[in-house]
């Protein structure tokens, strides 16, 4: 076994969202995200098979999507995507973010 | 992309924990569990290949291992785990858990 803690792990930055790597093995790839006010992931998307799991740890923002579209994003949400669809966040406030994504890419 | 709130859909019960399957595909099995003080997921393993992590989300508690090994448990923690390697978690207070299983199970 294995074992982090993402709060003592990660924290915020005004230049940039925080990226760690959580874990990556031939099965999945964890990553968690820290994000302040006004930052995001943008939209992207990869053309292979596969799924991710983005989860909201905390805090409060907008998952983003194909086009424009948004969806309110907030603590104990868990969005599914495939990995070819696009897929973004937009933070409100601090927010933790934890994306698996299976296989890892 | 489906989306939904785990706060919203699972809550707790004194009789046993709560599981609530958030997802499953080819790709990975999503499960939460809300553990009331006391209740627990009995260490237990399955003798196949892959990798499961195990999140919490809210609460305090102990991760179980082989044997009588334990590992404090708490709010923010991530621990990797193969499938086949014995794992569980007992909870001290109100305690929600988010399981990722890929390959699933």
């Amino acid at each position: 076994m294995k074992q982090l803690n993402l709060y003592a792990e990660n924290d915020f930055s005004e230049k940039a969202f925080k990226k760690l790597l959580v874990h990556d093995s031939p099965y999945f790839k964890i990553l968690n995200f820290n994000f302040q006010p006004g930052q995001e992931l943008p939209v992207h998307s990869h053309d292979i098979e596969g799924q991710l799991s983005l989860v909201i740890l905390e805090g409060e923002g907008e998952f983003l999507g194909e086009g424009d579209s948004t969806l309110p994003a907030k603590a104990g949400d868990v969005v599914i995507s495939d990995i070819a669809e696009p897929h973004g966040l937009r933070a409100k406030t601090n927010l933790r973010l934890l994306v698996t994504i299976a296989p890892p890419i």
